[in-house]
């Protein structure tokens, strides 16, 4: 058997030779503890007080919020400029205006932070609505991994919306490995959205998902085709205001229309619009017997 | 763009504006955090030394046993207080028996943990006899996702049956994002309940579970309509002793019985009682052609 | 009700009557917390600076590795020999030589790791060549949940193969509550695998995996029965190169064969082989009316 | 031998037995780790940014300072109730106006902070004046324990002047620790005092000193008796003006007053007063033949 | 310039030319950050809850402190061990004799916590009966640099008096960087003794001391001479029961003898024995002019 | 009485008013925090394994010396950058050329460290050779103070010398406070050095000492004068090889030089030369009556 010494010489060339490594000194790349670290800030500067066990009272709330706030534009624009650095480059774009572009963006994201809010209590306020379980709002937000996985998909929707890649991405898998739902940061999704139990649900990147919707567990909003040249083309569907889709329900296709005020049963497979007020119901007949 | 003095004062506006702040001097909620902490200890007070690297050895097992014990009650007691402190008002309830309520329930759930250990024991056994991949009841302690999601349910359940609100959901929702099974704490549970893979399990708050059960990944026991007037309702299925259910399947209703030692195919949807003995069959024929 | 003391005694009897106790000074199991912290480490070996906030530049990597390579040795040797000594006791084999093993298993994995490493860039530029969504390798490094799963499988199936129980299993059920994607470590997976959101994915032990595979979430490759005499025996199917198989397809059974480059529809369920070639798709015709 | 559980034991009753244990269910008095780092953050809110690795910038100071100042409040006030909880037991006062007490001394101590920068500023300065090692400022904040040792004094002694035992004294004791200069918070001491090397220099409980006065290592400032009946009594020298004293001199007894402008030489022993402008030398003559 | 790999070279043939280099996997040493470590467990097992900020309820008393005994002994045996190996070596010694050693003078060491305990409160008697500043038992305890150097001198010299070599003088040298007085751990000293402010007192191996002794700062009680072949011989003074020694004082000689119940005078220079009942003070005639 | 916001108001005026701090974003001065950390991490490249419980052993030692060289290389460097701008600005002198010093200052340093060590090792023989209570070079390295001073100031010598302001002063008050020997960074020191006890010891800036040296406790080498022209003056003794010092001896003076071979007897004050092969006692007779 080789030395260790010879063994940290091959993996030293395998460096080398097959790349995968993040140098600091080169074009380095954002790190998923960093991001995933300032995304838990925002989620708290969000819903104050109810992750961690930090002591909030009326009269530290301005400096504790403030603190917050620059921590996170700090760190948060040091990884934004790191995953534009890429962008710069493959575009030949000047690079000071691309770091300008870090700061605006982060800047952007903070003033948005109240809109974000006020779409997250509508968001939990879906779910205390529609879920007998529930008993009051900070129940939700206590325990309703659908809600945290919707918020986290706003910030890195408006993060992606501005321009930033890389980082978007990884704040939703962050959310999907911790609750089992996978929300691509590029799609569209309207107010009042509720998600319940939530594991397996996937909504590609070019959903567009309307006002009131509910949807649960296994429910995939995907693509007919994932051909690579069908990349920032529309390929998944569209679902309008009110619409349920039960469990594990799949909706496929960039052209397709789940109609307003539908109901889609669960377990189905619909790959063709549907119309506004239809409920499409699993056909149970010869399936149970 | 404005300042981020000004932004600042936005969000502390939006707290004002749309609540969602836990301020530690108000009506105080338990925090997440706290509360997966004490879990992660009662869990390890469950099967020690099995997590974590800690020392145990015979002389000293009693002391940190002690040790461990009293830091759960101190923490567990001061987060059931915050839980119940929103029931006691919202019901006008006196809180000095509302609090005196929180110190009972959780040297109950001390007092229980051998009981919990003994069903835990059965359980660890259950996954040793049904999978072909298991060798040892250390292994099944150490790997099996399912276990550390029902004795999660256990301590949940003995919480929620003595009164506690909010805490048992934080539980069950920290163990269903780090295995993908959903259970949750107002479930009934049998002896010897066994999940295999478990990613993508709903087992819904008014189920029944007899002893000896199996099920496996993403097996939903779910209700037929969620309106919000059915709460307190039985609006999930009971399944009866020595049941057995494949991937997949979809069992609804709160009049659903699945009735002793019955197979369940895998992707069935069943929404209607099944007699004891009985074996439901996906229907294959024309799926695969 | 009884004191905290009389409790405390009754759960140390509870460690006397039902086991479930990892005493360090008896045969002393590994345990998960450090587990995952060696297999993280690896992790990072392997693709380096993209987890963590680590400095990484070309003058002192050599130094780094090193460090990292022996901590690696030393802590994965010492939970390696906790495992195999269940085994040696089991067997009645010699300590010394089963000790022997450990070390020298954990020294291969290590002169394993540009080989890792290598069909590590190969799956990741899969999922580049077949997400519309990707963007750069680097992009599918820090976001792809299915090419972490797929890594930690490589790592636990090299060390499965070489003999080590339990430890594989406690890796991958790690990156099982992290991603939903349940890989047993026995299973044989080829190059330039591609699993894309992967929640709810399951694939069994003596599953056979060609090159050049896709499969998406919910897809279940299993068995037909899980009874227990079956241990040891192929239970699970064979996929042949260049098969593509889509969300929720169940595939069971260990004679079950699914030929070169044929294309498993979404949610098809399969138990008998299938020719090199096939489209196999979910019937829709009375579903979605 | 005695088991471990026996020692456990004796250990247990020399509790009972000697007392000597700071309950915190009972009189529970501060300690001294919380004490000390609360005295750290008072000493970074008198000169930010020189002791830790904190980012200071003029958009955050605000904020990290009004988090600091909360921080400080609560907790210094917390300790403060427990040294004024023996008091109020021992002089029989009513505990609310005690711990109200408590709540005052500190916030008035934060209202002393400016005062107290004023005053940390003539200290440095009268450093950088007699040094002539010292070059800025800046290097005398960072490298000066006599500097540290008179902010801390300042610190205590305004708490001790207000009312509050224990705390000051800990303070003091902790840079005594740490630098060697014994200053008893009860001292009375002026601006602009500079005090050089340090190690061994005692300043006693009823010390008066006035403006720019300079002590080397090894002063004392002491008691000519430490009968306990002299407790409250004026016991140590009072030093006038612009006084310097070299170093390893003792200075003894409440009556003695050196006289302003006064040089006292290195090593003397003065137990009686000495009028102003004199010049005090060792006798060398027959001490270095 | 050289490289770095060089620079780091020429340090690695240091170690080879010089030694100074504490390897783990040779005759390895103890190391000071855990010996001090141990050494404040230690001290808190004295007098628990007035360091740190540690819940200490008569409810769980029992077992904190049996988790810290244990946690004493496994710590402190094994850095004993180390200590013990190099003697063993040395003299030639059978290893297992040797380490047997280290297990049974552990075990003594906490056998005898009650005895050391006694003697720590009539120490902390003592300062209070000796000082007009001090006003309670616990004002001592928290505050007093003194009685903590005695109580380190007296568990170092229990060790040392039991064989242990190396260990109580970094106990001893530790305690002298905290409070500036250096008590070797090989003197003697007895019941009720009292250092008073402390920085700079110094006393020797082969001292003797005692009971109702108090000495104050710069006082040192040291050797004539310090010719290395005096190793093993009383070269340090005797002082008899109840001597006060002031401020500065120096004696000198292990045949030098301070007669029972004598004051010795600041700044003094001894040399020879003086009788019991004597008044020595310093001649302060012409040094004052 | 102020509510908290204008109290923390007045702060932030007391800043803008008095200065005193060290904002990052101007001209950033070193901080202590990370100063002292580096130079622990010197130190234990100087001695490893003896401070810190780190594992040390022969095929990693390369990789942990390498790590450690290149962290001390990255943080003193950037320290090292802020402690040069004050002079860059002052001196108006290219920062390019000031911050390259630092980095070449840095490296020259790394490049010094086996002189270091070969000096360390002398001046622990010196040690070993003149105290009889040493028994190893080991237990020096472990427990002597005076060992400790002298390499910290051969450490923050070399960084003087070759122009680095401030942080050398830094690293001799730290381990100033931690022995009480204060050792100023500009005093030439030769081979084979010893300080026994060490408390109170001050050697001047100017100061020359040969080699083989020793001092005791208390020893003062220090000024007569200490007026601000003196700066950059010699001012401080000369004391020539082989001269011993005993406790508490003062010698001042810039042209004050004790000749080699001499003895210093304790207590003793000397402020002119005295020639080689001396003996300087204290005069006893009158002062022991």
């Amino acid at each position: 058997m080789k030395t260790i010494d010879t063994m940290v010489d091959s993996i030293l060339d395998s460096y080398e030779n097959y790349g995968g490594i993040n140098f600091t000194e080169a074009e380095n790349f954002p790190n998923k503890e960093t991001v995933i670290s300032v995304l838990k800030d925002i989620q708290n500067l969000i819903f104050p007080g109810f992750s961690t066990a930090e002591t909030l009272d009326r009269t530290n709330l301005k400096y504790s919020t403030g603190e917050r706030v620059h921590r996170i534009v700090s760190t948060l624009t040091t990884e934004t400029k790191k995953a534009l650095l890429y962008i710069c480059k493959t575009k030949q774009q000047n690079q000071t205006n691309c770091f300008g572009l870090a700061e605006k963006t982060v800047l952007s994201l903070i003033e948005h932070i109240p809109e974000i809010r006020r779409l997250a209590k509508l968001d939990a306020e879906a779910a205390l609505e529609n879920d007998p379980a529930a008993s009051s709002i900070e129940e939700v937000i206590l325990s309703y991994p659908g809600l945290e996985a919707i918020i986290v998909y706003r910030i890195a929707h408006f993060l992606q919306k501005n321009g930033v890649p890389i980082i978007p991405r990884i704040m939703t898998e962050y959310i999907h490995g911790k609750t089992g739902i996978d929300i691509n940061p590029g799609a569209t999704i309207g107010e009042s959205f509720f998600i319940d139990h939530g594991t397996g649900v996937v909504i590609g990147e070019t959903c567009i998902i309307g006002n009131n919707v509910k949807i649960y567990q296994g429910v995939t909003l995907g693509a007919l085709s994932v051909a690579k040249e069908l990349q920032n083309k529309k390929r998944h569907p569209t679902i309008e205001d009110n619409v349920t889709i039960y469990p594990g329900a799949t909706i496929l296709g960039g052209n397709t229309v789940i109609g307003e005020n539908s109901i889609v049963g669960g377990n189905v497979w619909i790959i063709k619009s549907i119309p506004p007020n239809s409920k499409v119901k699993y056909k149970l007949a010869d399936s149970a017997d």
